[in-house]
C-alpha cells in the first residue's frame, strides 16, 4: 500500500489540498531533509529534539551516544512523533494577511526499538552517513568494536504520516492586485558555500565530487 | 537577569561544552531561524509542528487561522518545548564515529497564552512579518478588521531555555590523521536564489533592497 491512511493523528485539518499522504511524496521530502526533529514526552512535558537521521525503506533510524536520554527514551518503546521541514521560498503578497512560506514538510509517528546486532547498526550508519554525504561512507575509516559499542542505533517504524505543502505565487484578494507593490516569491534553498580543508591534513588529497558537487536537492 | 538557570529540562548532559544559556546566544539563534518547531501533547501523544514566528523580548509569538489545533492547544495554556536549528555545515572526519554537523540550535520551555486585543494582534503580525522579511510591513497593505478577526495570535512566555552549539573543524582520533582522505567542513547556508516576479503584477514595480539583499545572517 502505498498511501497512509487518514487518521485523527496525521490528517491536515488546515488547508487539506495542501496534503499528501502518499509514500512517494513523503518520503522524498524525508531524503532530502538534513535533520529532522524529534518530539517526545516525559512526565507529561513535551521535547523536541533536533537530530541527523535516515530512512530505511519504512523505518527512520537514528544514532548517538549510549548515554543519550533521547534515544533511550526512544527504545524503551514510548510514541514519538517526528517533523522534517523544507524551506522553499519566501512569499511575498500584496497585503500582510496572504503573506506565505513555501514549504514542504513531514509529521510522522512510529514507535522506535533498539538495534543491536554489529552488523545491523552498521547498515544504519551507513544510511544516516550516505544520507547525509553521498559517497562517503565507502571513503573514511569504519567504526570499529570500541565505537560500535558506544554508539545506541534505534529504528522507528513509521505507523503513520502525512506531508504539508505549498509552492507557487502568492493569492491576493481581488482588489489588492491594483495595489503598487512588489509580489512574487524570494526562493530559499540550503546551499554549500566553498569547503573548509582541515588544516591537519596532513597529505595533499583533492576535494572529493560528492563535496564538490553537494546538492541537497534530488534529481 | 541574562542567564537562564540550567535545570533538568533544558541541561545540555551530553557534551556539556557545546551548552549556552545566556539570552544574547539564544536570542540571536531565535532571531536568525526561519521556522520553529512546537512540540505538545495530546492524549499522550507527542505532536511536532513547524511554524513561523517572531520573538518579543522573552516572549515567542505565533499566529494562524482562528481554526487551527495548534494554536488553540497552546492558547488553553498547555506545556509547549519550542525548538530552532540552524544547520551551518557538514563536518568530515576521517572516521565516520567523528562526523558530525556544525549547528546552532536552541529549545525552549513555556505556556502560552492567547493575544486578543487587536493593537496587540497587530503588533504581533508586525513582528512576524518583519521576523520573515525586515523591511516589509511598512510597504503593503495591513490587515483589515476581517482579517484580524479570523487570525488568533499566541504569546509564549519563555520560561527556561538553552542553546547548543557545534563549530568548527573535525576532531579526529591521533592515529587517523595520516590517513589520505579529505577532511574539513562543507558549510551550508539557506540562501537566497533569484526573485520570481508574481506575473500577476499589474505595474511594474522594482524589487525592494530588502529583497535583493536578503540575508538571515546577522551583523
Amino acid at each position: 500500500m502505498t498511501e497512509f491512511p487518514k487518521t485523527d493523528q496525521n490528517r491536515i485539518n488546515r488547508l487539506p489540498r495542501r496534503g499528501y499522504y502518499d509514500r512517494e511524496t513523503i518520503y522524498r521530502i524525508l531524503d532530502e531533509a538534513l535533520i529532522c526533529h524529534v518530539g517526545f514526552v516525559e512526565n507529561q512535558q513535551p521535547y523536541v529534539i533536533p537530530i541527523n537521521f535516515a530512512r530505511m525503506g519504512d523505518a527512520i533510524v537514528l544514532h548517538g551516544a549510549k548515554a543519550s536520554r533521547l534515544l533511550k527514551h526512544i527504545s524503551a518503546g514510548h510514541p514519538v512523533c517526528l517533523e522534517a521541514t523544507l524551506v522553499d521560498g519566501l512569499v511575498l503578497a500584496r497585503s500582510i494577511f496572504n503573506h506565505s512560506l513555501n514549504f514542504r514538510s513531514v509529521v510522522l509517528f512510529g514507535t522506535g526499538q533498539p538495534v543491536e546486532a554489529d552488523q545491523d547498526k552498521l547498515a544504519v550508519l551507513e544510511a544516516i552517513t550516505e544520507h547525509l554525504i553521498p559517497g562517503r561512507w565507502r571513503e573514511v575509516r569504519l567504526p570499529n568494536q570500541k565505537e560500535l559499542d558506544v554508539t545506541s542505533v534505534v529504528s522507528i517504524q513509521i505507523d503513520q504520516a502525512s506531508a504539508k505543502i505549498r509552492s507557487g505565487p502568492p493569492g491576493d484578494n481581488e482588489a489588492d492586485y491594483a495595489l503598487p507593490v512588489w509580489a512574487g516569491v524570494l526562493p530559499l534553498q540550503e546551499l554549500p558555500l566553498a569547503p573548509v580543508r582541515d588544516e591537519l591534513m596532513a597529505q595533499a588529497v583533492a576535494v572529493p565530487g560528492y563535496i564538490t558537487k553537494y546538492s541537497r536537492k534530488q534529481s
